[in-house]
């Protein structure tokens, strides 16, 4: 008997019927012998819908309020999950995030969780009864106000209480079957992975990914917790993301895979590129400008600083972050802009970034070369680069990004035989 | 500067125009310089659509899970009028039930008040926000789960809200201009009351009047909460229930009124007529009956206990009920028939109660004669009859109700010669 958790996002459970059919599903589980605890986000369309109601009223909702707002929603699904559990025999308990001890920071609409204290929810397992969650909300630590952790949010909210609770595996389930070596919407080619490291796994949602939470694979790996990301509409094994390689060897029952020397190919449009140019060039400025961005609560990605033009004394520095954030940095740089004494601000959001991950590079010297080498035969001038010991990113033109994602997912020898079937069963 | 509390219900909040209209007549309220914490109900058909989802998903859904559900609604409804008083330029923070101090019993579905702790809610009003609190739903106390206080419940919301913070006022905001006389609907020379006492409310509500729920009219009297419902589509005085006289003083700044004999009509489609046939005329049984109805957690309102016919030792035993509790306490009844030993059980929904209520009464002997004269004379039959000191009430045909609401609301001389306007302002 183990102690799973089962995360399910608001696309499986949009209406009646797909409420019913993860209610089956979970109850499937419990009778196999197991201990459920359910994760589930907010049903279909409701946070747009109340989104939208809260536009209709001002233009700036107070962001406690909102939060207070948002949080209905997995209110109203876990609820309902719930009574759907009831009405195939089984026990079925809900919980908001406050009553299953997800304690999180103040900043509300990204708040972090801090601590997790699952007593309630212990407590309905040892009863016998299936304990459901509200995914992506928690309650202030410091205020007692209720917080949500920002789209995406309830994947940690399942992984965190994985992690609190000891269970044996958390389970992501989404509509697609398992993570691609490449978005099959860019590469038709793309091959569902097996199994795949968390740090990788974690490098690939930083690069834009879309099937994980980034920080839910960070609270994975920081736990020790296997997730199991898999589709709601098959019963097919999906992608294990494990933390370490004897995990590899407890879930296949066997000798852990030779590791791939890379793992996928991700892309990322959500970005935009903003250049500050003419900084003076003496020490000190970078650390004020990035100082005014982490002041206006914007996370940055790559950073490049140009090579000061001989006798300017002058530079200009170049970084990507979201575009929602595009807006409120440039106001916060321009309000600076006498103090720091840069010249301007320049702001593009026609751009793509595309990241090459794989554990193996590290003892591959040969991968940088040949990454290049494929970019410059497609034709894909590169305009930012960024390296970790397992990624090599760069960024690009948003209209050459589908070309190089093709391209760097071929020369890597990437590419399945027949298209992947993105929906429903493909089989292992 | 007063402390004013006041209650909304979901037809003046059922959407963004009307969330506005309330916050316009909050803001208001505060820059007239009255503190203000608002009740506020879930938004128009909100509770309707979800009891329509809980039912596609189960047939008996358990009810901790149903109140989780439903809570949900006045989460929403609470902070988008929150965001519309922000909106405004005033401060606003919105509170669940637990968050504001709400304990309950654990009665799920129609949970009762034991404690109010509205700590929370000071602090707001303190720092110079409106407190907004979730109407009808608030946290047992023994469990710490999600109640709810049955249909009507933010009402007693707001009275109690009123009474632990020793509001000055606790205005009920509806969409009629107070309190008549019968029923508009149907007698259209119903006249609004100016004042009323709780103790005649209390009568007025427990028979079949809608405007306010019994349990807040209680919960006002008992602990001295002025009430005014009025109209939130005007701003004229609406009807006063004040607990005792010297608030009529207070509020009408000059000699209390003298008192009208009657203050009203009030009328009942609500409940059934259950007769238990053929009872042993032993001590006891009557309490046997009574206890199994208990059980099964019905109320019942009217008693009456036929003579026993000569030497059959054999009675019958007549109640009303609530049409909703007709039938399980049929089932209990039966269930205990051979132990009890009756004969039969005849149900009857087809049934209507009248009352006629006034303080005045106790100092009015001619008010029965009067009273029974008049429904004679309609040619009303009377099936059962119920008496209080300030209130008569009678059981007839449900399709002579309206005939005998008429022809008393006549012959006690509390017609007005133009028709009442329902909606919209009519002055006093």
């Amino acid at each position: 008997m183990s102690l799973i958790v089962q995360k399910f996002g608001g696309s499986s459970v949009s209406d009646a019927e797909g409420i019913k059919r993860v209610a089956r599903r979970i109850v499937d589980t419990k009778s196999a012998g197991h201990d459920v605890v359910v994760v589930v986000s907010a049903m279909g369309d409701t946070t747009d819908e109340l989104l939208d109601l809260a536009n209709q009223l001002t233009d700036e909702a107070p962001a406690r309020e909102m939060d207070m707002l948002l949080s209905a929603g997995e209110r109203i699904s876990m609820a309902l999950l719930a009574m759907a559990i009831d009405g195939l025999g089984a026990k079925a308990s809900s919980f908001t995030g406050s009553q299953a001890g997800m304690m999180t920071d103040a900043i509300h609409g990204k708040a972090r969780v801090i601590e997790v204290s699952p007593q309630r929810v212990r407590r309905a397992i040892d009863r016998g009864y299936v304990a459901i969650v509200a995914g992506f909300q928690g309650m202030s630590k410091e205020s007692n106000d209720i917080t949500t952790m920002g789209r995406g949010g309830s994947d940690t909210t399942a992984v965190a209480l994985a992690a609190a609770l000891g269970a044996d595996v958390c389970e992501i389930y989404t509509d697609v079957d398992g993570i691609y070596t490449a978005d099959p919407r860019v590469v038709p080619a793309a091959r569902k992975i097996d199994t795949i490291s968390s740090e990788e796994m974690l490098e690939m949602a930083a690069s834009g990914a879309k099937i994980l939470h980034l920080r839910c694979v960070e609270y994975a790996r920081r736990f020790g917790v296997p997730l199991h990301v898999r589709s709601s509409f098959s019963t097919n094994e999906g992608t294990w993301v494990l933390p370490s390689p004897d995990d590899q060897i407890k879930i296949q029952e066997g000798e852990p895979l030779e590791q791939p020397i890379i793992s996928g190919v991700a892309h990322d449009r959500s970005e935009a590129k903003v250049t500050v140019i003419g900084v003076p060039d003496i020490p000190g400025k970078a650390a004020q400008i990035f100082r005014v961005i982490a002041g206006a609560n914007a996370n940055i990605d790559m950073i490049v600083q140009n090579i000061s033009t001989a006798g300017s004394g002058r530079t200009d520095i170049s970084f990507t972050l979201p575009m929602v954030d595009g807006k409120h940095v440039q106001e916060a740089l321009r309000a600076e802009q006498d103090e720091i004494g840069f010249e301007d601000i320049s702001y593009n959001e026609n751009v793509g970034k595309l990241s090459l991950i794989g554990a193996g590079m590290r003892s591959n010297p040969g991968v940088s070369s040949m990454f290049f080498e494929a970019l410059h035969q497609a034709g894909v001038n590169v305009d930012m680069i960024s390296t970790s010991e397992i990624r090599i990113s760069i960024v690009t033109d948003a209209n050459k990004l589908d070309a190089a994602v093709l391209a760097i997912h071929a020369a890597f020898d990437l590419d399945v035989e027949d298209e992947a079937t993105v929906y429903g069963g493909t089989g292992r």
